[in-house]
């Protein structure tokens, strides 16, 4: 084990939004199609926006020497299943590229998962890409079980 | 194919409640807990009220001859990812088991799709039980693709 890092966790705020765009726009694997390009911006913003509005939703970002160095969103999400499950889904975890392999990653769902615990949410959920077998195993040694098949169904964009 | 069964959709209200319980209560796989017995009601309306104070869920009941059949449960998730995705999670598809093998389950995902669609989503998600081999081809079916793998932790309630 290396020296832990000084990594904080807090939520963002609108100043964080291009360093977010960075992260995302950095990530070949996704295939989200993101980019710093300037015209892209208020999608972004409006998105951020969305969030920020949202009871249900946070936007965390990871923060090192000032700089953004890795986000999560989580949804908290009540269901009647399992009389009145409360759930907490993760989505959108990255971590910058010159900063894996580091923990930061596991911290960022360990508060994540603390956050959980403070709302008394009973179960947490997320889905990875089946192409990020890495990923995998980084829940399962969180602790995460693989348990289900995440589906996806991509739906075109209404016309105008 | 038989003829088309007559199933419609709306959401649910309070007044559905027992009959979504017992939906719940009858499926032997998912392993939640469920029971309709009546000490388990205040948990059940207590989720009900958060779900239909969220902004973000819709919960939908299927309807065949006054009775509640089936019912789902969509939650929007705005995310910054794909230049600000707007998603629909769907979460608790249930079909009531003597009820099965009509096409009330493909009916029931396809309204979710169209609520989707009206509301310039771009993207559904879903997961399922691992075992629930029917269900996943039920889904590819429909058009979804087994992209991901889903993770889920339970966390131990809060000591009190």
């Amino acid at each position: 084990m290396t020296a832990e890092i000084d990594v904080t966790f807090r939520q963002a705020t609108i100043d964080d939004l291009r360093a977010l765009i960075a992260l995302f726009a950095d990530d070949p694997i996704g295939g989200h199609g993101d980019t710093t390009d300037s015209s892209a911006l208020p999608a972004y913003a409006s998105a951020f926006a969305a969030i920020e509005a949202s009871p249900n939703d946070l936007l965390f970002v990871g923060v090192l020497k000032d700089e953004v160095v890795a986000t999560a969103q989580v949804t908290f999400i009540t269901s009647l299943t399992g009389r009145g499950t409360k759930r907490m889904a993760i989505e959108a975890v990255q971590t910058r590229a010159d900063m894996r392999g580091k923990g930061i990653g596991a911290k960022l769902i360990r508060h994540c998962l603390d956050v959980a615990r403070e709302r008394d949410i009973a179960l947490v959920q997320l889905t990875s890409n089946a192409k990020r077998q890495d990923a995998h195993r980084f829940y399962e040694r969180l602790g995460f079980e693989k348990s289900h098949a995440g589906f996806k169904m991509r739906l075109a964009p209404a016309s105008t």
